[in-house]
């Protein structure tokens, strides 16, 4: 971790006005609890950790480091995968972990404010009280933060049908690197009364504001819910009937894709009975809900799909899990075969096959000894690429793979954001041009380089 | 319309070498097809009108702009209706409409690509070609283009179900001022790549950048269709059942609203047969559409309303369009009483029923001469102040219904735009801290300021 810089004791004499000596943390064993990432591949130093419980708190917080020249690095639940929220280079860690405010559910909006702080499993219980639901889920949700999640557009597991944070995302309020706060909380549909700061601080990993609170967009709640697995004899069988699917039924919350060799895997990891008596090419796994039951509508959709070799379909809450672990324990069998490398790509849907089959062809070109483990989100064009077999810190692997998403038209980071990890394959998605723009955004509004001054940006 | 200060013919020069002589207007017969915007209540002055045909040549005409500090407005189909393509202080106008060319349907992905000068009748078109629909629509269809939709951000009569043209806009080509393309076309869902410029250049009304092409997602099309009219005893009996129909019934496309003094003029303006024997003070127009008939789903929510009077119901186009005519024939049957002042404007959801009542208050204490007339998107909380009987430049009746709207928390533009007509009550809806951050961004990405430079920002 190397050594940290000392922190001058002015500094945090300043920093201890604002939220109090108890909350300026320096002891280093306490320290070290923000300063490494949950999978451990990102750990930084830091001389300092400040715990605003106010947004007035955070305004004079980042006043006091912005006329000092101290760099910030903002956390909430410290889950991200990128790196983006730990302080690499010895900055003060800024957690929001305690603007944990949450607000009643607005039935006439549908809405509901939140704290930078609440956790995304709080939003979603709240919402659930209400009547309701808050659509984006992932699997760090008791840890993962609002705030977090609007800095980094989390996605999720209904993006299909929700969106993303970004699209959930009808308010904002934000602090400046020179401590103004931004409040547009209003939570209003239809306002055009100049730039939507909320959707630009969305997405921009804390490197241009401080999220403080987030108004969010909430879902019905669907009582009846149906889960489907389909066997196609080819990749393109399966993402062909992954379009028809997501053009016909409007109920879909979720079409997963995955294929033969991560079945096996998942089987043996987990000694699961296989779904199919044979095996299969490509397999989707669909989910409808609805407030009637979709299953009918469901069931007649893919009746009229080509290519179906062998469908299970389920309602009961238990056999629907049973068929979601093909899909969800893939993560984990891939784990047990070595540590992987993992990209998170989205190519254009019409690409989404041809890029299927070029990726493992790609990947045996660079290594031959790897193993390509491909799974994802079909209706998203989100594939997980997962390469087992390579050193972690060799990097030609990685270079291929987006190399090819970019050849297709696609995105190096779906869902994960660039944080620190990505910077150097930034170019591969967006322009010298759009990345200058981006740069002078970010001059203009921290023109001292303090938020977050490791992410996003080469 | 005052003296237009003569142009530098070295500019012309400039101009004419990048896009052909012809094609740099300056007649002034000519010009003045693009100096007056539609309705008349906005006419400029201009020296030349610059026609490019190509993105290359929209960036070749800024560069040489951003040279020599010459001012341009940009301008798609000139049917703005807060002045903001209108060249109010002698700038150069930047035509967009001959970058008209619009590509396939991507059916994988369901989105379409088109120039900034393609009419949104013509996306509408080519989306129902592609067996598909374009759900952003707007009275203006027919001259309305994309360029304009995507910098206005156009919300349209669909907003409810499909939201504006900001929630459609998958990706974008634009121009900065100096000349430099940002093109990010590809449509992907997800895309966390940094700062969403597509999305912050939405809705900034041609002050950041020059849109030259947008990436459009479409929507299914849907062949089943049925309309309802509601009265109600109260205008909160009417708003509640507007909040109760928005959670319960999925496929609503509309959910209007309007009142007892408002039917009863529509009516006598047009000779129309009342739709009900009786009067009642309040009035939701209800639609829905779906791949299946609706009918059933929307009789069953509306049998479970509280405070419902009368309903008709609708499937035959023909009969669903004389139910339509009772809203739709507000904007005539008011133009005919007297020009009025009109006010677009958004208040949260839970204040509507509230912001109705007292709006009526308010103009009259204001102007007791004056005649209200409210009707709108009460699915949006998007009302249409209209109030007669006030001369055209006595601001004080806007003035106090834009008060009004901001102490509910509302927006003072829900679709429009501020343009220059509404600059002077920005401050209203956006605090000094969110102008400032508005006006780096501006100074960032334009910094001889020569994009549009009476709009949006005071």
């Amino acid at each position: 971790m190397g050594s940290v810089r000392p922190i001058d004791p002015a500094v945090v004499r300043d920093l201890a006005d604002v939220v109090g000596p108890r909350q300026v943390v320096t002891d280093p064993a306490l320290v070290a609890g923000y300063t490494t990432d949950w999978t451990g591949r990102f750990a930084g130093r830091s001389p300092a950790v400040v715990r605003p419980a106010r947004t007035e708190e955070v305004a004079a917080v980042l006043a006091v480091c912005n006329r000092r020249g101290v760099r910030v690095v903002p956390q909430g639940g410290n889950t991200g995968l990128v790196g983006g929220g730990v302080p690499l280079e010895g900055e003060i860690v800024l957690s929001l972990r305690r603007l944990s405010e949450i607000g009643e559910v607005d039935h006439a909006a549908a809405q509901l404010i939140a704290g930078a702080g609440v956790p995304i499993a709080a939003v979603q219980a709240a919402a659930v009280r209400g009547g309701l639901a808050y659509p984006v889920d992932l699997a760090a949700r008791d840890s993962a933060t609002v705030g977090g999640s609007v800095a980094t557009n989390a996605g999720g597991l209904h993006f299909l049908r929700y969106g993303g944070t970004r699209e959930r995302l009808v308010g904002i309020e934000a602090v400046t690197a020179d401590g103004r706060v931004l409040r547009h909380l209003g939570g209003l549909l239809k306002d055009n009364t100049g730039y939507d700061l909320a959707r630009l601080f969305c997405g921009s990993e804390g490197t241009l504001g401080v999220v403080t609170e987030a108004a969010l967009a909430l879902s019905p709640r669907f009582d009846h819910r149906v889960t489907a697995l389909l066997a196609f004899g080819s990749v393109s069988g399966a993402t062909e009937a992954a379009a028809a699917l997501k053009r016909t039924v409007d109920s879909l919350e979720a079409l997963e894709v995955f294929f033969d060799d991560g079945l096996r895997l998942v089987c043996e990891a987990f000694a699961l009975r296989p779904p199919f008596d044979e095996e299969f090419s490509g397999y989707l796994l669909v989910e409808a809900a609805d407030r009637a039951d979709p299953s009918d509508t469901l069931s007649e959709a893919i009746d009229s799909l080509e290519g179906v070799m062998a469908v299970a379909v389920a309602s009961a809450a238990s056999r629907r899990r049973e068929l979601w672990r093909y899909r969800e324990d893939h993560t984990a069998a891939i784990n047990g075969v070595g540590v992987p490398h993992k990209l998170d790509v989205t190519v254009p849907l019409g690409r989404l096959s041809a890029f299927l089959d070029e990726v493992r062809v790609r990947v045996h070109a660079t290594a031959p000894e790897a193993q390509t483990w491909l799974f994802g989100h079909a209706g998203d064009g989100n594939v997980h690429v997962n390469v087992t077999g390579v050193a972690p810190d060799d990097d030609a692997v990685d270079d291929a793979v987006l190399e090819l998403v970019a050849h297709h038209g696609g995105s190096i980071s779906a869902e994960h954001g660039i944080g620190s990890a990505k910077k150097r394959w930034l170019h591969l998605s967006r322009s010298p041009e759009e990345i200058a723009v981006m740069r002078a955004i970010k001059d203009a509004l921290d023109p001292n380089g303090i938020l977050n001054p490791n992410a996003v940006l080469p």
